[in-house]
């Protein structure tokens, strides 16, 4: 029982304008800098202006990759490693949201490697060795700052797949709250929702649990329900946005864990929608979590959703546990739907059952999800139909 | 507000029979080990002998250190920097509590200075490098094993002194809470006693507080209050053992600051009753703890005391705040007192206020102590008084 390696090396700057010591930071790996960004957004907030500032300050050299989408493409990835490739680049900078720093991951093990990048999603690639990585978060979400994996979606076969290696984790961070002021309210919601369901995959687990661990999760939980709402009304609001930030990365950077091998359950659900549907992963994921919670309820589950309930909630310890619990899922749903106003169906977000066989197949790999409650195929079909 | 650098890089391996990987990693280090222990009950639990197993079948060369005490002498920090520069020692291999992990970083700092040892804890040599240090904790307390300070005493002088630098942040730390099964109630109680105390001095402060990291500390609190006398009554208790020995490096890493600067209080003032009186610091620092939460409240702090006593201890919230507050250090008393059974004053460990002065006058420096409520050198007399 809880048997784990801990090793989170990743140096993280908190706070505003702890900008000034990116060029500090980013010398140490190397001269020849590829700064990765998405749509332009980091040019409207006046960051691009500040980062390439602070790379010309330190006397680095600067090539670029823009254009980066949410779902990130395996083609930004081929297309980032070829100019590492090519320029000899040294050291990645991302600068963005999860997407762009996911993307900027595989990059970064892509520089080592001749064929498709898509080969190292599909498993066929170990990557032993990744350039470094130093990344300037602008979105309180995935986490992706402070942990070796990521997401990335190949259109043509419609796959999204979820790909991890311990070279891979960023090197550096800069966690500056301000630069998320300007995140809408829907974004701010699906980051919540999406923060709040890697600490359910861990927190809904039949393994042996590291009680200590449960605490910090349910205080993590606690954190993103009190500030999400807060971020979402007052944007600049700084204690908000610096409780999300920090919360994002500690829901899963991994040491929650504690050596849990158990497989997470929503998480591949729901990459099936946005692979398809290319939806933000966050509002798939809150759309699931309450029916996957309804689902996965019963008489030899109910224990963990009456801590929960309880612990996060404050639901009255008197009531049964039962009642508990089902109170936990319609207060999960209240958060969600009403407090964070995110849509609350496939249905609103115009998606039928059309896809639903193949979905699941692909998210249980034609097998089981052996998660906190196992799902076959059947089950993941009647949890997207709950959906509609 | 909140800003700070977060940078953690030990590995931590966690759980039994993580010792088979203790070979590898001295490895990484070097082949000249220097094993450092205590008075020996290591040798009792057969420790000794897989240590050193371990380091024959890694095919190292074995040099020892024993004979650290508890509140380690700098004399001990001497002579292991001598056997250091004498035999070309490439890496420390620290197996023990916290005085012999503390001693151990001082060792591996005055490998790189000529000097006595003492002016390194006497600020007078800046630290930049260190031999890299492995550790294997035999006890859950101090910290040690994942932060980069310890405390150093010295016989000569009556002082005692905490000092800490990133170079001496242990490489590799191995915690087994089965290494803990002999340590016996009363230790167990002082550990308990030091790490909730590493807690309460940054929890009960009056700089801006990250919100998440009070719900990770009230969590933790409540982790060594639930744990601690499972542990007493049931030494062998795996679960017990696991969650205090994770609590306690998570209690001082230094993730829990959150940025905060604001000194510690009741620490330097047990620092000097271990100094004259060489009791264990964890008894120290229980006596201690009641009576300064005691003097610090107030009505400008009873805020802090509201959220301790209802997160923490389950406090009734529609009570009255100072009522929440007094009840929460009587709950505090009541846990270090009736659960753990640890002497409640002074007098019951021979202690009278003969020194009181002196102490106090070196407790705070002859200034003040600048923490959650400054103390001055008489607040400190009238809560040494407080004690007896």
């Amino acid at each position: 029982m809880n048997h784990f390696v801990y090793e989170i090396p990743t140096k993280v700057y908190f706070g505003e304008n702890q900008l000034v010591n990116l060029g500090e930071e980013l010398r140490k790996y190397g001269k020849k800098v590829l700064l990765t960004y998405g749509g332009g957004s980091i040019k409207k907030i006046g960051l691009y202006d500040k980062v390439v500032e602070e790379i010309k300050k330190a006397g680095l050299e600067l090539f670029e990759l823009s254009g980066i989408d949410p779902n990130p493409r395996v083609a930004s990835v081929n297309a980032g490693a070829e100019i590492c490739k090519k320029e000899g680049i040294e050291v990645l900078l991302a600068v963005g949201g999860g997407s762009v720093l996911d993307c900027t991951k595989f990059i970064a093990a892509a520089n080592y490697y001749e064929g498709d990048a898509w080969d190292i999603l599909l498993g066929k690639v170990d990557v032993k060795k990744c350039l470094p990585i130093v990344t300037v978060l602008t979105l309180s979400a995935t986490g992706s700052e402070m942990d070796n994996g990521g997401v990335i979606s190949n259109p043509d076969t419609q796959d999204k797949i979820g790909m991890g290696f311990p070279a891979m984790l960023p090197k550096v961070s800069f966690l500056d709250p301000t630069l998320t002021y300007t995140v809408n309210g829907f974004q701010t919601a699906c980051g919540a929702a999406d923060m709040l369901n890697h600490i359910l995959e861990v927190y809904f687990n039949m393994e042996q649990d590291l009680y200590m661990l449960d605490t910090v999760m349910e205080g993590l939980m606690r954190t993103i329900i009190k500030y999400a709402p807060i971020a979402m009304k007052e944007p600049e609001n700084y204690e908000a946005r610096a409780n999300l930030m920090w919360t994002s990365s500690w829901a899963i950077n991994g040491f929650i864990d504690g050596g849990k091998s158990q497989a997470w359950s929503c998480h591949p659900i729901e990459h099936e929608l946005s692979a398809i549907y290319d939806i933000t992963h966050g509002l798939g994921l809150a759309i699931l979590t309450p029916r996957w919670l309804e689902y996965t309820l019963d008489e030899a589950t109910v224990s963990k959703f009456y801590q929960f309930g309880t612990n996060v909630f404050d639901i009255d310890r008197n009531l049964a546990p039962m009642e508990v619990a089902k109170k936990s899922i319609e207060k999960m749903s209240e958060f969600l739907f009403e407090t964070l106003e995110l849509q609350s169906t496939l249905t609103e977000i115009s998606i039928d059952d059309t896809n639903f066989e193949i979905m699941a197949e692909k998210a249980c790999q034609n097998d089981v999800i052996p998660g906190f409650k196992p799902l076959t195929k059947q089950d993941i079909i009647n949890i997207y139909r709950m959906c509609l």
